[in-house]
């Protein structure tokens, strides 16, 4: 049955979730290092990070305001005398004893006496240089304790946190300079097609320009990786096990074209006469078919159809999460959004569709997904506009108009044109 | 009037939308310069682009199969003698004629004589050598007809347009190996406050660690933009006057800390003297008030507030708008999606709140949002776990659990843990 399993999914198609699961059951981070904070945008802590102090360090001010007894704000107005004044980093030296109060600032440390902070705005200074208060001062208003975000000791951060911007301010909260970090894979990219026409190759108007190439290093560089591309291997047996071979000394290897069925495509017989281990070579969905899957001992790699839509949308189901997962992090697919479809999609039975959509959003927050013009497989200039792809099941042959589907966010969708913020 | 209105949005607040409309109506993207294709993602083309190139450059297969007169396919099954083999990149030698077929591959010109392609799994080889096809031929079918995705001259990428992987995949196809795109600004981050300690000082528990820069430092490297940070103003004049003097030669500087009412804040009288027109100092939100917007003849200042997670709102509703307009994108907002509480907020009347959250989606694809443990806007560790700022509108004192409110997605929170496709 296992000998069965493997053969069926080598000759028929494993639907999208199978084949995510098939390679991401075979990865794990590579390793670890230590970069600056500068540089730690987008990695993934691979320990975790504890408090070296208390913050805020004592009682401090939320606001700039009074530091007062509660108990001699019970009723409004009334006048307290000042009797001194802290700045943020200050010191206080004056306790705050009855009917006395302290001009304090945000941040600054509440002084012995007072348990309350009002506000600058619900104050006055009187002419006699005492200050009225307008408002009623409870105990504890506006003021953070000592720990309230932090305490040493503690688990400030834990292992498999993205670094975000908030995540940066928090390491440097917690003085931390360096980061330690699941290391980055070592990406290839490699096309394959007598057809394709390099960037520097001069114009031949008989030939196809290689846009899988470009499509794919970006891809890889919205992730935070710089891919080496290897240029494009034609259709010789020699020169492909050339530039293979050379692929698999990275982490991670991308093929682009030549692995569809036809007898021309040298790509199988080649990786397999160089070790890899195949795992599948076809999985049930539209655009992207076929798409295989291999493992060396040292590496990974993925093969990719020659059309530049279809490898996109297959770098997106397949490559992405492969790559978080390498990187140590927890969150592994595009965000999708819940969208209504302006027009009915069409789709093959028996595959997902991956349909490439604009997305408007209604008045009240939800969103509609209009297909772009044209869904061809080869039209990179309409995958150019889509900003999210809409997944039509594999059961029916498509969705009417009206229907609810799932969007993934593609890169680009992460702003939008209108605020939505009321007056 | 004009004066009043000037005065009032000097003392008293402006709401977001007012804010963000006061610095967006003063900003212009800042020059256009040239970059290599490997270094385009993220920026936005400056000039159209236009095709070079029919796209495809003549009529080509869409599958691997066989290309054949649909009149002689009308029937299945029905055989036809091979005469040809075109791979991709060829240049077909003989016409296909009645009876006959010629072997095609992706991508590969499809031969005079034939207007229908039929993909290699509808076929069978015979042993004769002639090919047997199980299914019937509709003329155009599986063909990609010359021109169809671009045409010699067409307007194929706009100015304005944001370089997403698709968008650098197109530019490779009408061979763009640079881009014409709009220059990033300088950007410089200037922290202001007694109390702070920077990273490289040595650890004193009585103070506050700068994490302010940094956080604001990886919210502009998220943007694509190398901003450099001028460390820590003290608050002596001088010293303030000299840090915000340098910083006032970049395209956009950002101040945190020391903007607000108290009486120890020299940022606004220091800026004023630099010859700074200020246009707002308050805007009815919560976190983030206080936050000032100004314009010098060559750039532009925000004064952000001190406290990390105000500091960090206001970066996300105002500069990060204004960064994004000076860089020429057209998408200038965070998406929001719109989520169900799972449990009330309270918010402060007269003031937007915006409330940090996780998410998480429900089986219909709708989202859950709830409110990160402590809301304090000192408290960066806990900015750090949100995915989201939930929008609370000004009017009423707060929502309901089961309310239904906008949610900006945060960095980091365009992925997510599980993918949403059915098998």
């Amino acid at each position: 049955m296992p000998e069965q399993t493997k053969t069926e999914h080598l000759s028929g198609g494993l639907d999208v979730a199978e084949a995510q699961a098939c390679i991401l059951e075979k990865l794990a981070p590579l390793g670890v290092e230590q970069v600056v904070l500068e540089r730690a945008l987008g990695r993934v802590l691979a320990a975790d990070v504890l408090a070296n102090r208390d913050l805020p360090p004592c009682d401090v001010s939320a606001m700039d305001g009074y530091a007062v007894r509660a108990a001699d704000v019970t009723a409004a107005p009334v006048a307290l005398k000042m009797v001194d004044d802290i700045k943020a980093g200050d010191t206080p030296k004056t306790a705050v004893a009855a009917g006395q109060c302290a001009r304090i600032m945000t941040g600054a440390p509440v002084p012995q006496g007072a348990d309350s902070v009002v506000r600058v705005e619900d104050t006055r200074a009187l002419p006699d240089g005492s200050i009225e208060f307008a408002v009623v001062a409870k105990p504890g208003n506006d003021i953070r304790l000592r720990g309230e975000n932090m305490r040493v000791g503690d688990v400030a951060l834990s292992v498999g946190t993205e670094i975000t911007p908030a995540v940066v301010g928090a390491l440097a909260a917690v003085k931390a300079a360096t980061a330690t970090v699941y290391r980055l894979p070592s990406v290839a990219i490699l096309a394959n097609g007598d057809e394709l026409e390099a960037l520097d190759e001069p114009f031949d108007p008989a030939r196809i320009p290689d846009s899988n190439t470009w499509a794919l290093l970006a891809q890889t560089q919205a992730q935070g990786i710089e891919p080496t591309r290897l240029g494009i291997a034609r259709d010789k047996p020699e020169e492909l096990a050339r530039h293979l071979e050379r692929g698999l000394q990275y982490d991670v290897l991308l093929v682009a074209g030549g692995t569809s069925v036809g007898v021309h495509d040298h790509v199988r017989p080649v990786l397999e006469k160089l070790g890899v281990v195949m795992h599948f070579w076809r999985v049930e969905m539209r655009p992207g078919h076929p798409i295989a899957f291999g493992t060396t001992e040292r590496g990974i790699v993925f093969c990719l159809p020659g059309n530049p839509v279809s490898a996109m949308v297959c770098f997106e189901q397949f490559v992405l999460p492969a790559l978080r997962a390498l990187t140590g992090h927890r969150t592994l697919f595009r965000r999708t959004l819940a969208a209504r479809l302006t027009q009915p999609v069409k789709s093959r039975p028996g595959r997902v569709e991956f349909v490439r959509v604009t997305l408007t959003q209604e008045a009240d927050g939800s969103y509609a997904a209009t297909p772009v013009g044209a869904q061809g497989s080869a039209d990179v200039l309409a995958m150019a506009r889509a900003e999210g792809l809409l997944i039509a099941p594999r059961e029916g042959k498509g969705l009417p108009a009206g229907a609810i589907a799932p969007v993934q966010l593609l890169d680009g969708a992460t702003f939008q044109r209108a605020a939505e913020i009321e007056r």
